[in-house]
């Protein structure tokens, strides 16, 4: 919960100046808005499995909050698999996604007893010997290509024709094929994903149509299918003009959902992915001004940029910002808002009518919760920040900032 | 050096199939070609002055043999400054850039003894404010904005009208006169940068054109200037067609600069901050195949991503890739060389010739090693990987892989 109060951006019952005296640039969450976006979906899909995309927050703080919900996890690496573990996510809830399995991660997510999404024939077989060896039987889904477009920035479209995930969608049988008769493993979900920060409905269903033809299909080797994964994907409100609302995306796809799994033998569960609509909008990035400038254009300078959110930079994300410790004022002149990063592109906001600002002043970046730490690097030398969660008037730092040390990192000095 | 040796890529004596048994991925970096770009840039500018460009690359032991071949350091943060000087790299060489400084970051540049680029006059009055503090004078020059358009990517141009860089020249000398009477500033340069990876020399010749118009203006003002800064970003050669080399460079740019310099009464030094120029072409990203597949595209899933190596995805850069244990063979197939990261735009080279590709072949990405490891990440839960030094036949690892630890990072877990 955001709020002005007094001139003064509140998260929850916090100023965020009392946060700020602890260093900026800082990451801070409510713990109440989470809440109420992990709420929203149980109550849109009481009987779906949600599996929370830790790609978009890997906080292990903020992801106990989640798991203790009664959420999976959808992890992408081993060290996603790691954290998920410490977050208390249970292994038959994880699924472990990605196109690009090293022997080592297979080997980890088969001991640890997770599901697999599996991204080629080439990988089952991967997964098939090391399960052998494990003596373990791994359950696993493939991922599809469903060539779907959804209306989104083509980075981050993960189902179209060209992707490079999945087995296109007409071939996938045959990999199901040589699956039932491979050791080690067992078919038991299909997977799919069309995409991230999507606010059209209709390619969700588009999506959920071709899983269950290709389940049909799937059914006739003798599987049994547990569950029907449709990914993630729903987009957040960046620009605060509405988008739907998990219950609006239940209303669209559970119609259908229940007339077509009609149409199977086995009862499968729907599983969904989410990542930025439970965290994205929890979030601020809070950063200070270190100067002002009149130049092309007015310049307002401040200590975060791409090095830790990188979406206005890398996609040319929209990012609402707030002159924190001036809510409620004039806004008087337009400002470009910069990072202190050595790259034209360090752009935070563009041209946005703001109260007057000066050296000192506090910008709130909002829905900065997801893609936003996660992506952050150390480049120009600079020390990572840190994450602060709020809950009600109290404030927790749930990740310190990081020093020189840390920038030094793993570096070990050889003099020639 | 890199070259084949019966059919494996080595670094000068090195077999890179024995480095990738300690792990993978590893950036890889040759000291004969690093010494061997130094030595180019010593030898065609005698009399300048070169900064090393820490954003670029800045592991210690790579920087520590920068510094002892008399170079000084452009650093753009107070972590740079902290790396620069535990490589050595002397205070009084050292010129701390960058468009948005905090009050922490000029305490520490001021109590070091550096020199200052100043990127606004709110800039300059919180310097100054430092300084009389510190009862130091520190010595300045302003970054100015030379409105002039190389030919290079748009985020990477620094010196365009509308850039967030510096101070536009026309409107410099009254910053300049306000320098003059401020305490604690002295004055004693002009620093402009044109943008990287610029192969075309024109636009150099037109900056220091620029910039020596505005140096008489400002000798006029009782300045005694002792350098003039053009900056880097000369190019390298990612499509192996040719591009200038230092001497080249020098060759265009010394007659002006000596033309135009008779024209000033003090005698500034000419200073060059080169940074990909120096450390680009000397490294390889070596990445191990996880699997192969024919989709749409033919896929090759490597273990190295935009995590690590992210030109690719975010400027659409181009960098040759070889089969690095199948050198010379006879280029059959077209493959799309794709990283772990859950993004469509993870992608490190785009429709390749390559020797038949199979799970468990070593890729090598070369010149990476500008712009690399610095602007590494680790999203999706990877943990960065190691940096590899070769001295002929021996290699020194100079950055440890990380653990899932280093994951976890400075994370404080809060359980409510």
């Amino acid at each position: 919960m955001f709020r002005e109060v007094n001139g003064k951006l509140h998260v929850e019952g916090v100023n965020i100046e009392e946060i700020a005296e602890s260093g900026t640039p800082v990451y801070i969450t409510s713990k109440a808005m989470l809440e109420n976006n992990i709420e929203s979906y149980r109550a849109a899909f009481p009987d779906a499995r949600m599996l929370y995309a830790v790609k978009a927050n890997n906080n292990i703080s903020i992801m106990r909050i989640i798991s203790k919900k009664g959420f999976g996890a959808d992890v992408f690496s081993d060290g996603e698999l790691y954290l998920a573990l410490l977050a208390g996510f249970k292994p038959e809830y994880i699924l472990f996604n990605g196109n690009s399995k090293s022997r080592k991660e297979i080997e980890y997510g088969v001991r640890t007893g997770v599901k697999f999404s599996v991204d080629s024939v080439d990988e089952l077989h991967a997964i098939s010997e090391v399960a052998k060896e494990e003596n373990k039987e791994v359950k696993i889904a493939f991922r599809i290509n469903p060539d779907i477009s959804p209306d989104t920035h083509p980075k981050i479209a993960t189902g179209l024709k060209k992707s490079k995930f999945g087995i296109p969608w007409e071939e996938v049988i045959d990999a199901y094929k040589t699956a039932v008769k491979l050791p080690g493993v067992k078919p038991v979900g299909i997977h799919c994903h069309i995409g991230s920060q999507i606010t059209d409905l209709s390619p969700f269903v588009e999506a959920l149509n071709r899983i269950v033809d290709v389940a049909k299909k799937v059914e006739k080797l003798g599987v049994e299918l547990e569950f029907l994964d449709l990914g993630g994907g729903l987009g957040i409100d960046y620009h605060a003009e509405g988008v739907p609302a998990p219950s609006e995306l239940a209303n669209k796809l559970m119609p259908t959902f229940r007339e077509r799994i009609a149409e199977l033998k086995s009862e499968p569960q729907l599983w969904l992915e989410p990542g930025r609509s439970i965290i994205g909008n929890t979030t601020i990035l809070l950063t200070r001004v270190n100067s002002v400038k009149k130049a092309y254009k007015n310049f307002v300078a401040v200590d975060a940029g791409f090095n830790l959110l990188i979406r206005p930079a890398m996609y040319n994300a929209y990012h609402r910002v707030s002159v924190a410790n001036k809510m409620g004022q004039k806004e008087e002149e337009e400002y470009t808002v910069v990072g202190p990063i050595c790259e034209s592109g360090d752009i935070l906001a563009e041209n946005r009518k703001l109260p007057k600002v000066e050296r000192g002043d506090l910008i709130a970046v909002f829905d900065a919760g997801a893609y936003g730490f996660v992506m952050s690097s150390q480049y120009n030398g600079r020390p990572r920040c840190a994450e602060i969660l709020v809950d009600r008037d109290r404030w927790f730092v749930i990740r310190e900032w990081e020093s020189f040390c840390d920038v030094v990192g793993k570096q070990i000095v050889v003099d020639f």
